[in-house]
């Protein structure tokens, strides 16, 4: 400012006038201090005013990986909920690694985020505790924190696995599978208890050999297919833990030619479009993080945590069952 | 840091040589240093040590949507090379907004990022020169910037039209239609040039009446397939500029029950399990993510700007056509 004070001409109080935007100023002088900001590249420091103020006008999203499309459309809602706050987001991807999640985390941390929103990779978030006292919110969303109390935006995950169940069985299926992500991750765990609900309140038993659950992958689905589709009372219809999953399947089942009753969890682009359509029970990723983030910058608001802080929110969003024709074949 | 120092009962150097993890502290004194740091809450500031340093360990990322699969895979490549060199991404969605890309452009730099990735929505960024020449290097990538020289990362949009032109004359099509997006976008133009330039080998007039550019919609998508499949001499063929256009069209085309051989410019998760499948001259967002993050990271190591600076690169990527059916559907 010193610099365009004196290429200026002018006093430090006149710059300082210009750059916050007050009437009082001579209109030959700003321009004269609009001429020499141009010439000499001057930009407001928002680090110094972030140090002044205590607030950066920045928080962080972790996701697990924002190339997948139910991340990114969440982000993208967190993004225009921080833009009406005029506030900028740092994002970065976890990758499911709980030692990069940490990192990130306290990465965002140092830079002073106003506050921060996980999607957890790890099963413990005690190293967040130090950063939450010294009063960075914290919301998680789609899956709850390990160790800790905070937060949470979660999909209705058991209500949901369950209502594609009870959609298969109104079809007549009695063998039905279950093919889902490793068990450790929170929402796989809850879809298969929607799964195993939805079986017990229909009488039917649960049969290990219909179920699977590893990290999507080929391999795995092919694996699980012929387990499923192999034994002398094959299953005549599956439901899908997560979209990774349903793709993984309807390749593996077209390259067989063989047909089975599906429920995709989650929803997949052009899934209208198949032949036959896919059902779905579909998740709403953009109210998730719309909701993540009006919540975090709620707490923002709010101040200081301690015994006068209004207590953690589970917030959980419902599903949508969407048929679409692969749902709703028959048993034969 | 004095807080720390008083509560553990050590020197202020002391806790300074813990917490930058000096091996010449007593294990009594490290351990109540440690204790100490977590009863306070104590942080790094990230801001303070950036002032001293003059970087901040941050990029800005500006796209279009992060919510658009061809973005969000181009965020996560560029976070994962900015990872290698121990930097948080910004990221913002300018919604194909010139004032919006602005705003959030210099926030970034207000935020004193190193350096910016940029996918212009706007046709004019002499508003970045102040900051190009105040060290921020810029490097723009899908589409070139309006009225500055810059790096500039770039899908071959010509020679992949060219390429899904040839590709379907091959099958025998002579009138083949085009719907792109608005001619203003730069890779809509680009898409464009290579339809007629491969017409144009092809000793094959160019209709009017066969192209179509306008913003993707479904109302303008079914306008387009009426014109096209209206007239005396109706399209057999059509390439798509764009993978919102080709969603739009294969619906509008599912509704109507028609067929038409479809290249499609860009893939679509699914491609392959359409029937027919979905022929694509696909681009590669990794490798453009990745792309300009390598050649931003190259500028920021470089220093400031200036005469003695490597010139402005223009980095072209090439496409790949991917048949799977809808492309090779032989001419009536």
């Amino acid at each position: 400012m010193k610099d365009v004070a004196a290429a200026a001409g002018v006093s430090l109080k006149t710059v300082s006038r210009v750059v916050n935007g007050e009437s009082n100023v001579n209109d030959d002088l700003r321009s004269a201090v609009l001429e020499s900001i141009a010439q000499l590249g001057f930009r407001r420091n928002a680090s110094a005013r972030e140090l002044r103020q205590g607030r950066s006008g920045t928080i962080g999203l972790l996701l697990e990986d924002v190339a997948d499309p139910f991340y990114s459309i969440l982000s993208r809602a967190v993004e225009d909920v921080a833009r009406e706050h005029g506030t900028m987001v740092f994002a970065g991807s976890s990758a499911e690694d709980a030692d990069r999640e940490r990192d990130l985390a306290l990465a965002f941390c140092e830079r002073r985020v106003d506050g921060l929103i996980i999607v957890p990779a790890g099963s413990s978030h005690s190293y967040l505790l130090p950063e939450m006292q010294a009063g960075i919110p914290v919301v998680f969303v789609d899956r709850p924190p390990g160790d800790i109390e905070a937060d949470v935006i979660l999909t209705d995950n058991r209500g949901g696995s369950r209502r594609g169940v009870e959609h298969l069985l109104a079809h007549g299926h009695r063998r039905i599978g279950f093919i889902g992500d490793a068990p450790e991750i929170y929402t796989a765990g809850e879809r298969l208890r929607g799964y195993r609900e939805a079986l017990e309140s229909a009488g039917i038993a649960f049969a290990d050999e219909l179920v699977t659950q590893a990290p999507p992958s080929a391999a795995s689905t092919a694996e699980a297919l012929d387990r499923l589709l192999g034994g002398p009372s094959p299953a005549t219809a599956l439901l899908c833990g997560n979209s990774r999953t349903t793709v993984s399947v309807l390749r593996e089942l077209a390259r067989r030619s063989t047909r089975l009753a599906l429920v995709g969890f989650d929803d997949v682009e052009l899934g209208d479009l198949l032949q036959p359509g896919l059902t779905v029970v579909a998740q709403d990723p953009g109210a998730m993080g719309a909701a993540a983030a009006r919540l975090l910058f709620q707490r923002i608001a709010g101040g200081s945590p301690g015994p006068t802080a209004a207590p953690p929110q589970t917030v959980t969003i419902g599903t949508r069952l969407i048929p679409r024709g692969s749902g709703e074949l028959a048993a034969p």
